[in-house]
């Protein structure tokens, strides 16, 4: 049966089988490390630096009242994440990867910062209950950003996180129309409605969503219903992909981001690692149209690239047992019987 | 309602919900930020240094053919550990954790080796088909060997694993008499045995179990069927705990232990973090009675404490989150409308 793989999948799989364990008994770890295997196109892949990219951006669905919290919170968080206080900071900090954070559009006067990239490609959408939520143009000035941002850099992984308050709002519209199903399927409760404001929500989603038709393209549905920072974010997704990079993808909105990326670049795909099962409503039927397990499930829903982060030191440790653990024969010891 | 709580968990709750986030938003890593405090005590906890102890030891049933590997494997497994190729030593230096090896009965002469600890019960245990794997004095001696060892030792978080040849079997045997459950319902492969070794390796537990009543407390239990790595690793989570340590529990044979650890010292439990789910078969009904979910489900079964080492980032992530991350208030965020 092996006769019928290419000689690099047999070497892969007899490399992991005869690592000192009994064969499959790392699980999903042996999975990730072929897969980093592949992406690396080497059986001693090395996955230690990591970079995390959070793209900010503002909404103006948000203005319609789609999220718990007010608009100006995207603009006090992304000084949060400068001055090194939020989730995102702690979590790379924790698990040593680098931060950066980029203006892809937050509303008002740009933010003086030298420590802040600045990719803006205006204040904030339009309001995509009314038209569309930005340019052709905008989206594909938004995609190519992001992907010349990860084409320069050299860490072997990339985290990419979100900050954009509706982006929730932004990233189900997007994802129905890139799926082709009715968008009530994916609303969920974002940063925390209620009842009352899921309800809301749901109603102005579908609204809408009656503006253009059941299905587009990727490009035209980042047009329509993007988000900067998702239109971006996908960019990098590709762009990441492109320069080999292992790609672990955060929460809902960035598997959306990563369907588009999909969709704008195929072999992008090969380059995924899923990080977590987010509790947002939505996230179980974008990981099913991407095929993705992914590798944790602790009930979160934060975003800013903080699930990505905590699947980075799995990544290491299934890269390091490939690349540094001993076989049956280097170490001396007996297989089963 | 928060007036009947202790003014320690008001506080915490408050330190956790007015963290940068949406309430609740991190799921999972805020109720082991939680359990953390509770344990060290303070709102700014610290999980950073960690240590992980493997106990090795001979089973005389595994002589009975209980498992896919024969005996010597434990002795060249532990050599495998003493010269780093093993895939706990690789997880290890992946998260960043210290490892000791103990001998606590491996069949045959000492192993001479300066890394290794020596903490000898004997050459093995008696087969358990016949007769008690050990004395109560020996069961006694190994608990006490165990807590020892972490009573003294000045780490943050402790893990624990095991090697032994025919150790799935021991475990089961000890885990069905302290639930007082018939043993059958707790065997699985192991190792990987097929599905003739299966119906083997449960007809010779059945067996052994009927050596003795339904129940049995944990020392007796041990005395009976133990594993001196069995009774060690109990006895060094009583130790860890009593230290005020955080105690991840790995998986099958670490949880048993785990469950033995707080039949003998029932407060010990407050310092456990269950690591992962394992694929063994039994795993699952001793999760269950520990009232435990475990952080990871990576279809491991490896033991060693490979997947107790995979959730140190996620403890020490929450630690850090807990004390580092920015409150609204001090970040200047504005919270929810």
């Amino acid at each position: 049966m092996n006769s019928a793989l290419p000689p690099f999948e047999i070497a892969l799989q007899k490399a992991i089988d005869t690592k000192t364990k009994p064969v499959g008994a790392l699980g999903r770890i042996e999975m990730l490390a072929a897969r980093i295997a592949r992406i690396q196109k080497t059986l001693s892949p090395v996955a230690q630096t990591c970079r995390l990219t959070i793209f900010a951006a503002d909404h103006g669905i948000a203005r319609a009242g789609v999220s718990a919290y007010p608009q100006e919170v995207t603009r006090q968080m992304v000084l949060n994440f400068l001055s090194g206080g939020a989730a995102a900071n702690v979590f790379a900090r924790s698990v040593g990867a680098d931060i950066q954070i980029v203006d892809s559009g937050i509303s008002g006067e740009p933010i003086s910062n030298a420590a802040l990239v600045s990719r803006r490609i205006g204040p904030g959408t339009e309001n995509s209950l009314v038209g569309p939520a930005m340019t052709d143009e905008m989206a594909e000035r938004a995609i190519g950003a992001g992907a010349e941002l990860e084409t320069m850099a050299p860490h072997h992984i990339a985290c990419f996180g979100e900050m954009g308050i509706g982006n929730t709002s932004s990233a189900s519209l997007v994802g129905a129309k890139l799926l082709g199903v009715p968008v009530d399927i994916l609303v969920g409760r974002g940063t925390g409605l209620d009842d009352d404001g899921m309800a809301h929500k749901k109603a102005l989603l579908c609204e809408a969503a009656e503006r253009t038709t059941l299905q587009l393209d990727a490009r035209t549905a980042l047009a329509e219903y993007g988000g900067f920072e998702i239109a971006m974010m996908a960019g990098a997704m590709c762009g990441a992909a492109d320069a080999g990079k292992i790609v672990i993808v955060d929460g809902y909105i960035a598997s959306v981001a990563a369907l588009c990326a999909r969709a704008l670049k195929a072999e992008a795909a090969d380059n995924f690692v899923f990080a977590h099962r987010s509790a947002e409503a939505g996230h179980n039927r974008i990981l099913e149209a991407l095929g993705a397990a992914p590798l944790l499930d602790l009930n979160m829903r934060l975003g800013e690239g903080t699930g990505a982060l905590l699947a980075v030191p799995l990544v290491r440790a299934a890269a390091d047992m490939l690349r540094d653990m001993a076989s049956f024969e280097s170490a001396g010891v007996s297989t089963s019987e």
